[in-house]
C-alpha cells in the first residue's frame, strides 16, 4: 500500500520546523516510520540547487530563474526520495512542497498558478501530497515571532509586503484545495498549535 | 534598432567552439561589435548552475531536472545579458541556446518539445534566435575528430545511442524551422565550414 504524504506550508518565522519535530517527535513515540524532508534539497543535487537559491549574494535572480531551480530541486526529490518511499508504504513528511512555489513564486512574484504547475510536472501531475498542513499566522506576527528575517537568507530579505502577498497567495490556494489543506490557526502556543495539527492528521487517517 | 541574435548548435566534438571563435576573430577585423555567451552560463548564477548540470559526479539527476536547470540558467542569461544587448543594438552570439534543450532533453532524453517549450519561457517566447547555425554532422565523426568523450562532463558521458538521438532532434528542428535554421555541412576542413557560416550570416543580413 501507497504511503501517505503530509507537507507543511506557511510564511516564515510560524514556527513549522518546531511543528514537524514535534510531529516527529509523536511518531517516534508511538513507533510509527515516517521519512522527513525539507525543500528545498534533500538529496546531494537538490542541496545544491538549494545553496544558489538561498545565497544572499545572488540577488540578480530574475524571478522564471528562482521558479525553476526551486522546481529543479523538488523534480529530483521526488524521483530520489518521495516516490520510491511513498511506493514503499512509508509516511513522507515534507516541509515546504509544491505550494511553496504557487504561493511564493506563482502568486507573490506574479509569475502565475498556471506557470508553476506546468513547471512542476512531478509535483503537480504525479505526486500531490494527501494533506497539506498550513500553519496560518500573519507574516508581521510570524517575523516578530522569529525576531525578524535571517539576513543571510534571500528569501527571507524579500521584505514584507512580499511576505504578505505570500500569506493572500496561500489563503487563495487553501479555498481553491479545501480537501487537501489542513488550515491550522498557529497564533496560539507551540502546543496548542501541536494538538490542533495531531488532530487534523488524525481526522484524515494519517497518524 | 534591435541587435541580430544568433545561436550555434550541433552534437558534441563538432567544432562549434572553434568555428564561433573564427566568426569572432572576423568580426574583430570587420570592427563589427558584438557580444559572445555560452549556455549553460554567462552570468555569475548561470554559471553556478553549469556547475551542477556538468559535474560527473551527479550522475543521479533525473531528466526533468536537467531540463529544469537549463531552464533556470538560460532564463537568467537571457534576463541579464541577452536581452539587454539586443535592445542595446548589439549582434549577440550564443554558443547552444533553447535547440540544444530541445534535441538533448525534449528529444533525445524523451520529454517533448512541448514540455521543453513550456519551462523555456523566455527563450520560446520572448527571445527566439533570428539565425540558428547547425553544424551539422554525424557524432561518430564528431566524436571520433574530438577524440573521444570528455570524462568529467556528464553529457559527453551519456553514450553513442544518446548523441545519436541528438543529432536526429536536430534534424527534427531543422526540418520544422526551416527560416530559422542555417544547416551547415560540417564534415569539410575548419576553412571550408567557416566558408558556409560566413555565407549563411551574409545571406540572412547580420554580417
Amino acid at each position: 500500500m501507497r504511503g501517505k504524504f503530509v507537507t507543511f506550508e506557511g510564511c516564515e518565522g510560524v514556527g513549522k520546523s518546531r511543528q514537524i519535530k514535534d510531529i516527529c517527535n509523536l511518531l517516534d513515540v508511538k513507533n510509527v516510520k515516517y521519512r522527513l524532508v525539507r525543500e528545498p534539497g534533500g538529496t546531494s543535487i537538490s542541496e545544491k540547487i538549494r545553496e544558489i537559491i538561498l545565497d544572499g549574494k545572488n540577488r540578480a535572480m530574475c524571478d522564471r530563474c528562482e521558479a525553476l531551480l526551486y522546481a529543479a530541486s523538488r523534480e529530483q526529490l521526488v524521483k530520489e526520495v518521495i516516490a520510491p518511499a511513498l511506493e514503499s508504504g512509508e509516511l513522507v513528511l515534507c516541509d515546504r512542497y509544491i505550494d511553496s512555489s504557487l504561493a511564493y513564486q506563482g502568486y507573490a512574484r506574479g509569475l502565475g498558478f498556471d506557470y508553476v504547475e506546468k513547471i512542476n510536472r512531478a509535483a503537480a501531475e504525479e505526486c500531490m501530497p494527501d494533506c497539506t498542513v498550513f500553519l496560518k499566522l500573519d507574516p508581521e506576527q510570524a517575523f516578530l515571532r522569529k525576531g525578524g528575517a535571517d539576513k543571510n537568507d534571500r528569501l527571507e530579505l524579500s521584505g514584507m509586503d512580499f511576505h504578505k502577498k505570500v500569506y493572500e497567495g496561500y489563503l487563495i490556494l487553501a479555498e481553491k484545495y479545501p480537501e487537501r489543506f489542513a488550515v491550522i490557526d498557529a497564533s496560539g502556543t507551540r502546543g496548542e498549535t501541536h494538538e490542533k495539527i495531531v488532530s487534523a492528521l488524525k481526522e484524515r487517517g494519517i497518524i
